[in-house]
């Protein structure tokens, strides 16, 4: 399928076939989602898999009553580790390896990345999350070329999801993920796609407020409307 | 181009051919981003395109020296507005309208919505990378269905940027991105893939940590291995 195929038939699914997921399909999906680019390659990103019906339960009353939790067959919580440094050592020697660059430079990469372990905890969220919020979307797409729709999910309780599934603290709740075959009668599948922003809106050229820089900037050689 | 050739085919790439981005390209790209999800669909993603020289030399400096800045044609500064409401009556407005929902949950949701305007600020960055970090995935695989090589930054001064790119204190710089087609010889292009974590590693099943959680419940009915 091409990928402008793809992205326009990726919605967020509420309504799901009654059919199962098997589990190398998961596992292949989020195989596919590990090629998503990360800070540093530094991969924070951990995912549990939820699919018995009791977890699932469970999973719905973090999710404060959401019905395609139990709707669909799987559902996956999307966790960052929030220590920079977990997995330096793997990450540096292979690119060392491989020839992505030479002893010395990876020497002064493993300060850095250890210097982010002191960063406060709040810059530390922001950090895992964002990078694991590449591999949740690498996912999505991931598991629509495969036919199965997903549905990301921010509204729940970090809290209970820790007590109920067993993460640690060193973890951030990132999302959480419904993961099917979508209904064919849904209406995510059937209504007309969602308002989204026009790119002219969201689009600044050279700078955040060209006009506002253009007056400032006016004598300049180098003009702004590129 | 198949989507697993796709994901195969996209590394982050440090060496630019010395061809042009066109204005046309860039714009397509960043509307294919655009149809990634979001928290509430509230799309708070932002993009700066910085493609005259002076202005790329400016981003190098934000970007600490790093090299392809100045020698991709095109570079993006990714940016998310931490304002949850900003967008909302549009949003909300579309939904009832296209038979999405009724207007009494709309009214509960965007209350929802409001209140999260009321959230420390670091819960709102959290909140606003994982969602622009969605649709910065989308933008690099949407790039590279096109030929065209991307590399996501994490390493910048924000406030430099925030200066240099007039970029409002309401805005989280999320990440910095070159973009153009890749020199031919590109080590990222030519040498094998960087490491990943083996699938095995980052996924759990049931919980965290099912061995513990299988103690823990081996009272229980459902067995945890799903």
């Amino acid at each position: 399928m091409d990928f402008a195929d793809l992205i326009d038939e990726r919605r967020s699914v509420h309504d799901y076939a009654a059919t199962d997921l098997d589990h190398e399909t998961v596992e292949a999906i989020i195989e596919d989602a590990t090629l998503a680019p990360s800070s540093y390659n530094l991969q924070p990103w951990e995912f549990i898999v939820v699919s018995d019906d009791e977890r699932r339960e469970r999973l719905q009353e973090v999710a404060y009553g959401q019905e395609h939790v139990t709707d669909a067959p799987v559902a996956l919580a999307v966790l960052g580790n929030l220590d920079p440094a977990a997995h330096v050592d793997r990450v540096l020697d292979d690119q060392v390896e491989k020839g992505y660059r030479d002893a010395e430079t990876a020497a002064a990469t493993r300060e850095s990345i250890e210097e982010m372990t002191d960063l406060p905890k709040a810059e530390r969220r922001v950090w895992s999350s964002t990078s694991t919020a590449l591999a949740a979307m690498q996912l999505m797409l991931a598991a629509r070329a495969r036919g199965v729709a997903t549905c990301p999910m921010g509204g729940f309780d970090p809290d209970a999801l820790r007590e109920a599934f067993d993460v640690p603290d060193g973890y951030e709740p990132v999302m959480l993920l419904t993961m099917g075959y979508p209904a064919e009668d849904a209406d995510d599948e059937t209504l007309p796609r969602k308002f989204r922003r026009p790119t002219s809106e969201i689009t600044h050229h050279g700078s955040f407020d060209p006009e506002t820089d253009a007056e400032s900037d006016a004598s300049e050689a180098t003009p702004v409307d590129d």
